[in-house]
């Protein structure tokens, strides 16, 4: 498990993909202050050009720093959006997986724990500043801290899965948010999914959009070779107003395309663009329960 | 190149993606008439569920059924939208590549280019039943007619591409609609790129995601392996009203990701979802002179 935060430690706050304003962080910033930490700002983290938190080579030379800088003791990624996959060129991924600092966020920030979690990291799909603003659940928070803290961040009082193919699988968590997830396909970074539980959501995707990556994780064989799937939401899906050729629920589409394959999987887990949400470690080996509506830590903290 | 079709040869329309009424292919049959072809439709190619046009058995037995007919001559796709991708367990696409009947359609239809294009059937990306009928351009027309007769398609009426980067390359025609050739990276149907003139094109993607999409064939390599690209358009993605984490013309992404790679490239070329369209031999060798605008077919006709 990452390296285990105490009071006093520093966390930076980066922004590797969208942008953000330092309003949206405020709310954060003072939670984590609150639980002892001290709070910093990367010095691009307020930048803003387009759809990206500044240049490729600003947020790539934040990201590192705040790795390499021993005064940092975990990285917390603002926001998603996009921008992740821009940043390959310009990083060292094996030494920031040396460091074995705690690295959190979700969505567009998939790609960073895929291609971590690939070089041995276990990073936390965590809710993000901008999110943590509206998230204010016991739980949601207390399983974030627990995850700072080197604690169990599987906090007995979330919601549970709902079931819809039964069973029980061990294996490491992967996944995330699934535009990424197909991004990957390919690359070096990409997903790996042999004998692994994988988390799937997504926000603002058309209904046939979540059919064709499912499809693609079937012609490519990534969903055969997975244990199980954990699906969070597709936020969103169920009512776009643009989707042109034809709707169908998603919930529809994701048992059909993958019950098929007989897994364990659940729907509901507290996980996604618009569930208050638990602080997952990716990467680390957990015991799935599709009965129960459960995943469980299996690896010894830090 | 594919069969040369006579006068009194049989069309088969097929709807293998989404679904389509015969209003919209009215035209289209007429016109084909006109030309001296006889014209039917598939037990299937007007069917409907949600956004598929019927069951993925049903489409893609219309499908492989108009291959296997002696009595087809040509397969025409009435549309695309979504649902290529689905149909690879349910076809024999040796058997369908060794017919060496032309296969017409775009968009979604690109998911089948690329997958007969490896198996050596060179395929038409041309318009459909569907954009036929919004398309009466002399040049249009001609160039469909010529590819239907064996002739060479690059009708010397259509507009020329516009230079991004200046240069020649020789090689087979890929590519398509983005999102689909992004879609079939990693599977055993993806398209290949090695030396290869690359056409992209979509419709109605958020400015992040043609960045995304181009992104994830930098970070595969697929990119760079490339020998040049010719840009239809985006359409809608300038002026989409739910880029929510904010704008950028496509023009200024396409050229930022992949202009540095000094391949030739040009903007503007007559194909996509909002162009009067050549209709273009995928998988056959061109001469693409990106200084002049053009493509120049290299094959002998059938």
């Amino acid at each position: 498990m990452p390296n285990r935060l105490k009071p006093g430690d520093r966390i930076e706050i980066v922004s590797p993909a969208s942008s953000i304003t330092v309003d949206k962080v405020a709310l954060a910033m003072t939670q984590l202050q609150e639980w002892g930490f001290r709070v910093t700002l990367s010095d691009h983290a307020l930048d803003h050009t387009e759809y990206l938190a500044g240049p490729d080579e600003h947020r790539a030379a934040d990201l590192q720093h705040a790795f390499d800088d021993p005064d940092v003791a975990a990285v917390f990624c603002s926001r998603g959006g996009y921008g992740c996959a821009r940043l390959f060129p310009y990083l060292d991924l094996d030494r920031i997986a040396a460091t074995g600092k705690p690295f959190l966020g979700f969505s567009d920030i998939t790609t960073l724990h895929l291609a971590l979690n690939r070089r041995g990291l276990i990073t936390y799909h965590a809710p993000m500043p901008l999110t943590l603003s509206r998230e204010r659940e016991t739980w949601v928070l207390e399983s974030l801290r627990a995850a700072l803290a080197g604690e169990n961040p599987f906090h007995p009082a979330a919601p549970r899965g709902q079931t819809v193919i039964g069973g029980r699988a061990v294996g490491r968590l992967t996944g995330g948010c699934l535009c990424l997830v197909t991004d990957s396909v390919g690359t070096p970074d990409a997903i790996q999914t042999e004998g692994r539980i994988v988390l799937i959501e997504d926000v603002d995707e058309n209904p046939h959009r979540v059919d064709a990556m499912l499809t693609q994780l079937l012609n490519t064989g990534l969903a055969q070779a997975a244990a199980g799937f954990v699906i969070g939401e597709m936020t969103g899906t169920d009512t776009r107003e643009d989707a042109s050729i034809g709707r169908r629920p998603w919930r529809e589409i994701v048992t059909e395309r993958l019950a098929p394959l007989g897994k364990p999987m659940v729907f509901e887990y507290p996980f996604g663009h618009n569930s208050a949400m638990l602080t997952l470690p990716m990467g680390a080996m957990v015991e799935f329960d599709a009965d129960a509506g459960t995943l469980r830590l299996m690896e010894d903290s830090a």
